[in-house]
């Protein structure tokens, strides 16, 4: 029968193929393979099972040999893939020596394996993602940069409010990143720590040895030994489901504000060029934005597959049923979603193209009117604010309905004309002279960081 | 790259292998061949297209033609696989027929070959659950047959509270399976229809002839023409999620049912048992509810897929961007899931093993106190409510203290025994004279259900 | 102590005050007490409790008799709120006649009361979200019919794809809102139904009584009574849920529609104006698009709301807890929610101010590229698919490049020269000329329902 | 007209009263206010102001000032509660000094006063949560200490595993909630920021004293100056819903421990008792687990609002629409749910009874073989694990088969007895000699939190 699943024909879009090996059929089985090699030499070092067994147990804790389709019948019956995998790697390390056979996943419970396999695949996910959550810093900062000075309309509930720089805008992108950067370092050490703990927690089967057997054990995986076994217990993986979550919840906002950019009637950011990307075969003029529509739907399905970590974490007594077998799927799919959108944007943001020119059109389409508030913040020191702000919107009034530009409205104003010269009205009314702080948040912010990576570093 | 998923491992565990059939790789692509041979066929019918070029169209309308993988990394670039799709089939066709290629996908856009092709699809899935409810009806209507009268613990707040019979637990489930039943069967007709209005919804490519082909194409593929395009009306297929959603819910419900009556100190009701069935390695004394284990993950995971569905809703004006694209695999996944979920379920309660012994003796841990209401009732009558409530809470009091039977401390009781002789109290003591309706309702669920299916096959 | 929650200062923008009085505390209590009157009623028609007790019960059932803040002062301690709500009312009754008191609530659970209290408020609701939908069918049937042949772009992708009208659009929108309809006149039978099943769903203290009683009761009610008891299941409560999910969803689609076509930049449509409605204070030129953003959060909440439904439906044996505990706020809330929603909408709607001017302007915002699809079309006959669509596409690129009309581009080539002339090109385009079926899908729209209402009616 | 939404009734069952001040209407008004008190006395430090005007704008600054009804019903044209306010509060202070009221809300956005108010009602939210943990903290590690070497049964899927300790299982929780500590901790101060941009972001309205203005206004306030303004970037107000969900779940995971060990049949732990707490009307015998009810209502409810709080992060430009309003009765939501769901669990587990005989009894329900594993680990030493397994698994059978304790049952066997004695039987069935490290877990969990504890005060 065949139990295909969708891979090859949406993952490409979806996922990032890095990520999808790490969690992987293989690389599960991989991980609790390790688990169970890294349990047998920690167990001989304390004495617990004779050394001679090792190379034997050693030999078959390799995922290639096993069929995972055979093992996938047996998880349809036994309840999890560790408990087949486990009997079938003793069968094999039994023929290869009766002893050594003996001493296969000795003193465990199947969900050790597991959820240690687990961990080591999240070691490598996290690797991954801080990876490529430093390159897409890097790439923002230069963004921020180099756009320091361009003008372009600052737009609220999707209406143009005051102008803004595109290097604020990419300094906000920016600095959003730098806060995931910060929550992965800080969650890294309650992730990366070992599960063992016996049938249910005591590790009773190893007698006293179970605290040295298990400090041998982190020591071969390059774990850590957390205060009590957390079979039950979820929030460690529940965490990196949220982590993910937040961060994805970035990537659809900034993807969210390139496909804004790039609609056809405002036109001032692009999703970079490339054969055969996102074209439409009947209408020639469509660039759709492949990328940022990637990473919206990950922002739409990202976040009820953390409500479905968190709902999980509701686990009986010793170790639970059925909310643990939710988890199984859904962390590595909420790890690939994340990362195919992180791939994603990675490669929009650095293909990124603007298009200055449409940006000044557009701080130009409501006819001045834009920078009302700037005026009616300079007719303020005069008429105060109250008359200056009525003055002003009664001008945008008579602006619009008269389709004309706001500049030209208030010059005919003897209130205005009396504070203003027409050159001051120019001034006004040149974008760039309204800008605040742009400037120098986007020092700020590129500047804080670079101070706060190197203390991180120290 | 290899870029496969988990689907041979967990998937045997989770998903029903025939959902997953429907919704393969392979079988997306048959969905949209489907539309776009029937498009042909129904141009050609109607005029707009040569006949002659028909057959050679058709001829390539065939899955197995196609590379997936490939098709899957241009679908990464253009932003769905219809648009690969439909330039490989192109391609294909006019090596075979220069004029042929012309006319390949003549009119439409790409999601109306996605969304007609998942329409496909779901007329399958929901055969395949409509088909697997009705035995499962037919499971549960046994069930509460044959064990009308059996009587068990009834519990609200995990405390017993009152007898009931196994019966009427069994029809409750019966009597929500059948309200999941006329749901579907009331959907189909909203769901079954043809997706078909070119790039915005206009057909305009097809000048005045875009009616007479839809309807030609809808009776093509056995499909209504809906009133208008619904590109971006996306309640029809967040339907399908929602109705499976609560069907998903009646099954991890009564998933929860089993698991507990299935726990060591209760013992009531076990799934069936099979070899290397939830059995557990190091502890041969357990058996894990493994059936109902993947109906309780169903349960947790199922509501926030339906909840992707719902919030991807807020498409876009004629066709919406990442929203859209978040339907793609979560629409598949929650059909998979329930339909994994109702197999496992069917098969728990086919073999359903109940341990009617046990069920008695946990009618008496509670010392007989599981019947003060009866015994309060019966004493109301001359005493009024308020005194023999206040008899009996004194009495189940004394009762738990000096950790005896209700009985025997009720016979102490002066007021009592001026009422109650000892064969009055033995009695009232017997769970089975405390049923109510329990039978009645049995036979209700039952009748009231093969009258209504009665006159829904009239 | 100062219990307050935030109603008053956010409610008045987010919910539907009608929805919300149905839902207020009072009318839950209301509810309840309409119960446990109309049982009192029941149970002295069949003869179960002494008629002469009835007046005194139904004297007490009265909401406004009832200390909200102590009631609930004593439901944080019992669990439900009917608990203390019964023992209240029979205090109240016993106080006007012992005799009665001992009738209050006979042979009823306190979730029979709630159960039943909430399908009274549900039914409140269902009429007052039917009505509002009629009404805001009324004004999408207007919009189409108003604006049938008005042109505007369409837009896929949130890029311009080929012209459509502004009827086609409001067509879209109203058979969307019909469907919705069908469904809640499909669901309400299902919904409109008695709970009274007493401790464990046996009405065992009834003895033989039960049915008919329950009966008795329904008529009072003017509900019907169901199968079984249906205190553990709650697929008709979450169908509610499920129901309201799917309408918030087609309205947020019409609030991004409208949010989307109000951006500065496209400006063709505007949320009608009023005093204050939408003004910032320092902008003057700025209006918010207020329903919309109300429909929009509605659109984000509901759907998790809706999950929460869905995962309290795995409830324990006969009667839950926690999960369905989890219904009480939740359910209240999204139909508040929902119809909050609806409200805003339907004012939006009614009121919607449109720019022919600008959608015209839009539409040439491409310099004729929106209609490159139509010119290929035709210039297909001739030169065959192919050619014509690279003719055109390369076209599109020259126009974008060097900053011109399509047309004139277009005009230059000898091959599109040879097939037309300039009065051609200029019909072609005429976006009005390439509107294909949008009319006639305006007509069906209308129409179908026209019949389909006709023969429900009939 | 009465909107009056339902706090009082369900109110003090699910929110925690405290929580729900911080989140009053009359809070929120008190937040923002505290800012523009701030902003007032910042600018008027840094000379954007007159330092005149202070006094009059403070002493207008008090929310018994504001009408919160009319408030709400501005609040529902303006589309948010901050543009009320202002004009409201600019009036006020307009009457108190007309030079005054040109200075109210200098340079700000609504979305800075609503913003910052929320963060200082966050401050104060995150004090009661921590205060709480702390306390939670302290009980459990009694728990744990007092319990150490109390057995009871493991349970693993629901089914008796091996013998654990009570005090394993709080030093469990205790582990589980120190984490939930340190995460608070971590975040705080990315929480603790203020928001100011002004319009979109640049502050342009104050020209060049925008940064000053913002560090003096964070010291008003206690806050801390964040990079950039952070209007649409809602990853911190998004992680504060993130990090209270894995709190619920834990609470969720220890309230379902508690209500499955408070089972009639299993009867090892129960809610502490209480007048009227959890008492059913009719039924006597009935205690029902109120506290961890509420706490897996909140477990169901949270993870949902956290989905709510992570799609809405999606938020447009410089300013969201919709998805902003999304949050704003969210995230209180999931404050009031998780500190109630948290304060019931602090009194359930204050109060906890245990009973440690029906634990025993409990222990002894499997007939010995929840000592299965132990048997077979010492029989291993002789005849090698796949024998000592298959000896004790047939045993095990016959023991359930026969209704015979499985010691009994070993003993007639003459390779058990060959090994063991009738007294290394009785010691290995003792299930206190089958604890592993259980005891040396809870030392190690508390020993090494006192640690971390200490390193963190230093």
């Amino acid at each position: 029968m065949n139990l295909e699943r969708s891979p090859r024909l949406l993952d490409p879009l979806f996922a990032d193929d890095r990520m999808r090996a790490i969690f992987s059929d293989r690389n599960r089985l991989e991980g609790m393979l390790r688990f169970e090699a890294a349990l047998a030499r920690a167990e001989a070092r304390v004495g617990v099972i004779p050394s001679s067994v090792v190379p034997t147990i050693e030999s078959q804790c390799r995922a290639e040999l096993f069929d995972i389709e055979k093992l996938g019948c047996a998880t349809a019956l036994a309840g999890n893939p560790a408990i087949p995998l486990v009997k079938e790697l003793t069968a094999l390390v039994a023929q290869r020596g009766r002893e050594a056979g003996d001493f296969v996943h000795f003193g465990a419970t199947s969900q050790d394996a597991m959820d240690t396999g687990l961990v080591l695949q999240l070691r490598d996910a996290l690797d991954l993602i801080e990876s490529d959550l430093s390159a897409l810093s890097g790439i923002l900062a230069g963004l921020a940069v180099a756009q320091k000075k361009t003008p372009l309309a600052g737009r609220t509930w999707l209406q143009q409010a005051v102008p803004v720089t595109f290097g604020l805008k990419a300094a906000g992108w920016f600095s959003a990143v730098e806060r995931h950067r910060a929550r992965f370092r800080a969650m890294r050490p309650r992730i990366l720590v070992l599960q063992f703990g016996g049938a249910a927690g005591t590790l009773a089967s190893l007698e006293k040895n179970g605290l040295q057997v298990a400090e041998a054990l982190a020591v071969e995986l390059g774990l850590v030994v957390p205060d009590v076994p957390w079979h039950a217990h979820r929030d460690r993986v529940a965490e990196v489901a949220t982590t993910l979550g937040l961060l994805v919840g970035t990537l659809g906002k900034i993807a969210r504000d390139i496909s804004l950019l790039m609609q056809t009637e405002i036109g001032e950011a692009f999703e970079p060029a490339a054969e055969g990307r996102g074209r439409s075969s009947a209408m020639p003029q469509k660039r759709n934005p492949v990328g940022s529509a990637v990473a919206l739907s990950a922002a739409i399905r990202v976040p009820a597959l953390v409500s479905v970590m968190l709902t999980a974490m509701v686990q009986e007594n010793e170790r639970g049923m059925g909310n643990w077998h939710a988890e199984w799927e859904t962390l590595p799919e909420i790890c690939t979603l994340t990362a195919g959108a992180l791939q994603h944007m990675t490669q929009v943001l650095q293909g990124l193209e603007l298009d200055v020119t449409q940006m000044a059109k557009n701080l130009d389409a409501t006819g001045g009117q834009i920078l009302a508030e700037s005026i009616a913040m300079v007719l303020s020191a005069n008429l105060g604010r109250p008359r200056a702000k009525s003055l002003v919107e009664q001008a945008c009034r008579q602006a619009s309905q008269q389709g004309r530009h706001l500049r030209d409205v208030l010059m005919e104003n003897p209130q205005v004309r009396e504070q203003l010269s027409s050159s001051d009205l120019d001034g006004l009314f040149n974008p760039s002279n309204y800008l605040g702080l742009a400037e120098a948040l986007v020092d700020r912010a590129l500047g804080s960081q670079s101070k706060k990576s190197h203390s991180d570093s120290e």
